[in-house]
């Protein structure tokens, strides 16, 4: 028997009984969970850091990251915001004559997660796709990142620990860990939905699995996106340092493995900033990168870009020390990004980040219009320059899940308004967030009920 | 140039223009449209009549229907609908502190709709599809059905002049009829999403294309159905009269033409059912069938059912009148279809129907758990019936868009509680309907703004 059969037969069992939970109890199941992770902080931080070189106030505030997700999931549930009740009385003066109906939303079914390397807490076994499945009454079959497995094991097991302390159902949470049980998990016709995060490329190749089956079903990926920040001709000019400062702090930050990380910097009149980039590039901060391959892939990529022939190295930190990786700089043209769409828009994972130098606001409108779906996208600016409402906020608008202004799109806010998607590739499916409350939406699907006894409703739905 | 490349670029610019209209605009066209399909009545049926064989009055109610489901989108759009915001204000009390998040909904963008044959006026040109989308904000390109060209065109040209009236943007509305050009339609990569209403294995065929793109998109199927009435062993017994005549009704509805079609009828102890029916089945009424080649491959499918070798011929009426489609019912025992499923849950186009005779409470139980994702069920009995909560009430929820109690599935609402969805192969995406005022949110997708200036905000989203 293969590591899922083993356990989807749980799964159902506690899909059929946890279907039937009360929003209260829900509420105190993810309560207990969050206080349980918090309870195991140092614990786990020591775990992550062993597994992952991340440092250690990284963690320190990803964990509190990770059991606030179960929080703020508790508080939506607490609202209300998974029952979507709608009802239309029955009307015989209506031609032709309306029923009674009522509806609501249930949960999907059995959910496969699949965590992602570079986020052990906040997107790993106890991350958003996690709480919001259990949260919309799913049960959770959680392939974990081969990236940091004794970190994911002990999350695990805190879950179940307080799932059990909760009443919860044996089976609501379980955790497979081979290459092969995430094809299974994905393929295995009693799971209902999936939820992804990491590359473009296994997500994809994930995707396609799902699409492909007897009966698809929704898969949720989150693939990243390339995040391009534009800057106006005259924040190029008046802005230049903070500019160049809040960039390479986006950039390297977490020594750039983050989803969010401004890959594209676009501007007209590159000059002023690319000299700041020069005096700046060695005060960044960055550490050594998840594991020796992701890092010996980050240079290689690197490698690759340089070599397409239009690219330029604009800077690269040097240190002496050999716990950090370089954040580097490349620099291309406007002109050649466009005669050079698919080889110039490619997402490299690690530190770095190209810098677009445009000739004219036509030139980049044109590199706007070039980007395909991305998590986030930015503008530096004055609402008064005229390329923003001349084109450049239009163009944002059809790739971006979220449009930041002013900042820079690393730092994803766990709350209501956050939309934390996008077309694709940012995601599999654009209606959707992986990021705050709506995440839920993913996992519950809406029915109706027509003409019913009052007995036999959903309590939420009768009169 | 192909029929989709000619219409592809003024839909785009239909797409830049119309994402700038305010609600109170759309609505406004909206009823515009519907005014001038209501206006076109009698001649919009007489060209039905004489391309489906479809009956006056059952077009007539259509196309009330029809215009009927542009009013309803309007008063969607009056009430605020499409907007969904949430608004985060900023908070640097938090750690780490939250920027000021609004969140709303954009139009996804082009939208390709695929007409149905058997509803050319609800599920044609003017159908809720169309209608949905540009109430979200979106272009249309229409594959019209083959089945009723002129009826379809006809349509086309009243919206587009009520379009045009309205000051809407040419393009906003196109129509393709070639076969290839459904292809096209679907592989075309400024195409955002498609709506499809049709056969199983159509719109699977164009799901599967949909999600082999390079940039896959959302594709929203509505496939159908077996719709299976349960009906429970106490009222088998009560009430076997007014049961078969009911379902003989709703089978025979349309000629069966119905994607709520009840397909299947299971009971326990259907001996004084079977008899209602035997007394009854000449009673029914129906029309031909929308075509020649529809019809032949009813009376085919007919006997390939009966060829499998577990089944009975029940029941068929008999007539003199060659312009009817004899209703013809089909019985099989419980314990043949849970030996043959694949063979047994056929979803047959036309007017007949299978009665599952169950030797008890378990085996029905049974029965119903083997029915795959369908639009509609039912139950036929009373609250305090054993069955009903012992598992039949769950196991049709999780295979049901809409559940029905003492009732049949035909006949949807046009409403704010309706859910004319299901999981596959009901639909494609379980977590949508195609009628009813949230079958606009397949067109609409979330965008966050953060730290916007007032004046860059839609106007939604300002304080």
């Amino acid at each position: 028997m293969s590591e899922v059969e083993v356990v989807i037969k749980e799964a159902i069992s506690a899909r059929d009984t946890f279907r039937n939970w009360r929003p209260a109890d829900i509420v105190r199941l993810l309560n207990e969970v969050a206080d349980n992770l918090d309870g195991a902080a140092s614990e786990l931080i020591k775990l992550a850091m062993h597994e992952t070189n991340l440092p250690e106030v990284r963690l320190t505030g990803e964990v509190s990251r990770m059991s606030g997700q179960w929080r703020h999931m508790a508080a939506a549930l607490n609202k209300g915001e998974n029952q979507n009740v709608v009802k239309d009385p029955a009307d015989n003066s209506l031609q032709p004559p309306r029923p009674d109906l009522r509806k609501t939303s249930l949960p999907i079914g059995i959910v496969g997660v699949f965590g992602a390397s570079n986020f052990p807490f906040a997107f790993g076994v106890g991350g958003c796709d996690t709480v919001s499945a259990i949260a919309a009454g799913c049960p959770v079959i959680i392939k974990s990142h081969p990236g940091h497995p004794q970190t994911s094991r002990r999350v695990f097991e805190l879950i179940c620990e307080s799932v059990k302390k909760a009443g919860g159902p044996t089976g609501l949470v379980n955790l497979v860990e081979r290459f092969d049980s995430g094809i299974d998990l994905v393929k295995n016709e009693e799971v209902s939905a999936v939820a992804f995060t990491g590359s473009t490329m296994g997500g994809r190749a994930l995707f396609d699995l799902a699409q492909s089956r007897k009966n698809p079903i929704p898969f949720y990926g989150e693939l990243g996106g390339l995040n391009p920040i534009f800057v106006t001709e005259e924040a190029a000019k008046a802005q230049s340092q903070s500019i160049a400062k809040g960039f390479l702090e986006s950039v390297s930050m977490g020594s750039g493995q983050f989803c969010t990380k401004p890959g594209f910097l676009v501007t007209i009149g590159a000059v002023k900033i690319k000299e700041e980039i020069l005096n700046l590039i060695s005060t960044t901060k960055t550490h050594l990168m998840l594991n020796e391959s992701i890092r010996a892939a980050y240079e290689n990529n690197l490698q690759n870009y340089l070599d397409l022939g239009f690219a330029n190295l604009l800077a690269r930190a040097q240190s002496t020390d050999d716990k950090v990786e370089p954040t580097t700089i490349i620099e291309i043209s406007g002109s050649d990004l466009l005669a050079n769409v698919n080889e110039a828009l490619q997402e490299i994972f690690g530190p770095m980040a190209v810098i677009v130098d445009c000739a004219d606001t036509n030139e980049l409108l044109q590199v706007a219009r070039a980007f395909h779906g991305t998590l986030a996208s930015g503008v530096h600016g004055e609402p008064t320059d005229n390329v923003i409402e001349n084109g450049l906020l239009a163009a944002l608008e059809r790739i971006s899940g979220r449009i930041i202004w002013n900042g820079w799109p690393t730092g994803v806010a766990v709350t209501w308004a956050m939309h934390h998607g996008g077309p694709y590739p940012a995601t599999t499916n654009p209606l959707f967030t992986s990021v705050g409350a709506d995440s839920m939406k993913r996992f519950r699907r809406p029915i109706t009920y027509q003409n019913f006894p009052q007995a036999l409703l959903p309590v939420h739905l009768r009169d």
